[in-house]
């Protein structure tokens, strides 16, 4: 998506190898107009499919999952990391071990929200190595949903997420997918 | 704002007197064509007014703040509850409590995103005692920002919060406002 790799080079800060901060438009201030692009592109890439549910993760996948749903008319389902007093106990939860901020969080997702009769949609802002993805993957399967794919905003194809996910024959689609990272420099695929 | 008011009574829980659960379309899961209603009726009251920056907090907030975001072209930006170890130290931080998960978080902005120059507009799902408006505001004062005011999806108008903030002077439009959750029903102001 070309739009947004520019962005990605015109605002992404390089901290490391391995760390990109977006934080002016995607994971702490929010440029919308981008995130409706995004939505957009989203809807295009998996226009094959019946979605019926966009499951995503606080915080930073909200804005363009709801983007997405939007567009396609879906509502739009965010696992919370922690339990809050008035969610109980009727949920499906997984365990999520975060890279970044190094600490395990355990999601959730209230069992009011995905069936059996749902396909869905995975959609996250980053894909590294895939631990968020892999906790939602669960909590749809618990529920017995039918998962169609996952759309990442940023992959970082030089971690094993992605590849992981793909060679289990999950369908993944990232907007923009990142080679490296060396030398301060971002490098795309394609 | 009628549609909001249905929905809120066809679809929350009043769990006690002063709990309404609204996870079917605003906490958990998320309803994007009513968020988009939201955001243009959070433009239109504050239509006399330029907002450079929409502000808001993780998570509820983001969903209706990006909307509004789209709707006037401004950016969103919203408060962390957690410093994660990209955002580092540059930032303004405020210390909020909430009495529904009854524990204190520290909240968070990049001192990149808020500057003198901005015209704030806070946004926020619920207004109960007001704490997270109160950080918010506490947030933008110290980068110098001039808040025009407060938009909240759910007042709570049976607590104190709203109440204290117009006594301040300050602008707060709440698209919903509700008198009281007794015996199970929901009654709102007007």
């Amino acid at each position: 998506m070309k739009s947004l790799k520019e962005k990605i080079v015109q605002e992404g800060k390089v901290l490391s190898d391995t760390v990109l901060k977006v934080d002016t438009f995607l994971n702490h201030q929010i440029d919308p107009l981008l995130m409706k692009e995004i939505g957009e592109e989203f809807a295009n890439r998996f226009s094959d499919q019946v979605i019926t549910k966009v499951l995503t993760i606080e915080s930073s996948g909200i804005a363009p999952a709801t983007m997405l749903g939007l567009v396609i008319g879906a509502p739009v389902v965010f696992a919370r990391k922690k339990k809050s007093l008035t969610l109980a106990n009727n949920v499906y939860s997984s365990k999520v071990f975060s890279f970044t901020k190094n600490e395990t969080n355990e999601i959730s997702v209230s069992r009011d929200f995905l069936s059996p009769d749902d396909n869905v949609l995975i959609i996250d802002d980053f894909l590294a190595n895939g631990e968020a993805v892999k906790g939602l993957l669960d909590i749809a399967e618990q529920a017995g949903a039918n998962v169609i794919g996952v759309g990442i905003v940023i992959e970082k194809g030089f971690q094993q997420g992605g590849q992981n996910l793909r060679k289990q024959g999950i369908r993944v689609e990232s907007l923009a997918n990142i080679k490296t990272l060396a030398n301060g420099q971002v490098e795309f695929f394609d």
